[in-house]
């Protein structure tokens, strides 16, 4: 693995794992009152797509990344949409 | 350009756009209690990251959705440190 490689995999780590603080504070707080449904929507379909991009690819990272993405912005919608 | 490659575009675009709804509501309500710090502080750090991998590659996409993506998170944790 090549030093590319390496920034490549730490960014994708990073802004994948950056959704756990959120859902975390929000978990805690029991409410979202300023937390974007929008945001939130947009991501949740984004990460849908790149999902489906790296299925057909057959590109296991991508598949890996937006697996956990998703799993965590859609945990953060559904409880926007709960606590409000 | 083919049906891959246009999901990818899709999906980046989606990605990259989520971050401005929720960048619009913190401008908005000027309070950002509910905005993880830790979250925007890793997803900072996450896009510099995709930014260096692009530059590196030479891959315009990628720099382009992160310089893009990198402006919004910035934006809201600037606002994050300045609302509270």
């Amino acid at each position: 693995m090549n030093s590319i490689d390496i920034i490549g995999y730490v960014a994708a780590f990073l802004t994948t794992s950056a959704f756990i603080p959120q859902a975390w504070l929000t978990w805690r707080r029991k409410r979202a009152e300023g937390v974007s449904l929008g945001m939130y929507c947009i991501m949740v379909a984004g990460t849908v797509g790149w999902l489906i991009y790296g299925i057909m690819l057959g590109a296991w990272p991508i598949i890996v990344a937006n697996v956990i993405s998703l799993s965590l912005s859609a945990f953060i919608l559904i409880m926007k949409l709960i606590y409000k």
